[in-house]
């Protein structure tokens, strides 16, 4: 009877699924990272749970069991995302270094996370339409708020460059905006053969020189 | 009885059809200006026959008239969209003037073009994967050979300048890729605020500057 009773007990709190907590986060996380493995092939149209079952060998309500549907897997892909890169770029931002440091911190940090996972690239080239697409939940709202801190972030980095003289004298959110263009168009285009031929370290390299120029005095 | 075989042989020639061969190319153009005007907002994925029979009011069967599928009406806005910017660059290039300010007419082309119709800049941004889709016909295969021509063209220019010692001796297909991908994200984000505020001339002149700063000696 007492362990009838365990394992009743034991199935409401779920500790006969493997081992309770850890494990389950270690396969939300897995199929997180799956997702964005496949995101760059597919884009957010073309993914699907059962595409992400696919490639993880699960059944499709292995993955239920984690995502209510697509657009909680979405969400959670964004918010991941958003929370990884604004802590950066607020390390970043608040850290040592002159304006000029700490924006080829930036550049160097969006190279690098490109590099190492093209997803990362995916979800921010379609952030925008991601986030106006979202209904209007406080969570929702939540990624939004902390999607206008990066570039307002970038923005108080170039300002403060041109208060000491580093930069030039020009509108800091039209100097950021041109930098981010630069940016964002390399990592659209890295794989052609020019940029690819950099290697990482180049490209890092050559995009800080190109942009600094159009923004240092 | 004259008359029924004069009947007949307008029916073959397709004289009945309101007035012969201008009104049918008048057509099939204001089909593609109005595929071009729901592009941005359907995308490639997303842009039927049907959906641009409803933005014009005509029935599908209308559209089928002028185009045999989808693929057939993406190859016709690809094919005029590529013939048109090959001639544009062929003709800046080949003109007078030094490099530099070929370059600055070439940017120019392609800010006032985009602020023109942005149907034009989504083709260009998914112009790659569209031209890798196509199959291999003579057609697709000629397509994709003027879309390298293109580049070739930029190259060749900026290793003029390189030459004439006005632009920085460095791979000229790496500066080339630089300032596309500059140009590229910039006409991705031309809605953000601090980018239109400037206007078209004032993006346009913007845009040169802080190009050129990454390229001329």
């Amino acid at each position: 009877m007492l362990k009838l009773l365990t394992f009743v007990k034991n199935c409401k709190e779920g500790v006969l699924r493997a081992t309770p907590k850890k494990p389950r986060e270690t396969r939300r996380k897995k199929i997180l990272q799956t997702a964005l493995e496949i995101l760059p092939q597919r884009g957010f149209d073309g993914i699907t749970l059962e595409s992400i079952a696919d490639a993880l060998g699960y059944t499709k309500p292995a993955i239920y069991y984690y995502f209510k549907n697509k657009d909680d897997l979405v969400c959670s892909l964004v918010t991941d995302y958003l929370k990884d890169a604004h802590q950066a770029i607020c390390a970043i931002t608040d850290g040592n270094g002159s304006p000029k440091e700490r924006l080829i911190r930036i550049i160097h940090f969006y190279v690098d996370r490109n590099c190492e996972q093209r997803g990362y690239f995916t979800i921010d080239h379609h952030l925008g339409g991601v986030l106006r697409k979202m209904p209007h939940t406080a969570e929702a709202d939540n990624l939004r708020k902390l999607s206008l801190e990066i570039p307002s972030r970038l923005i108080k980095l170039i300002n403060e460059g041109i208060q000491l003289g580093e930069f030039r004298d020009e509108d800091p959110a039209v100097l950021g905006s041109l930098i981010f263009s630069l940016l964002g168009g390399v990592l659209t285009h890295m794989e052609m053969p020019s940029l690819a031929s950099l290697g990482v370290e180049g490209l890092k390299q050559r995009v800080c020189d190109f942009a600094l120029k159009g923004i240092v005095v």
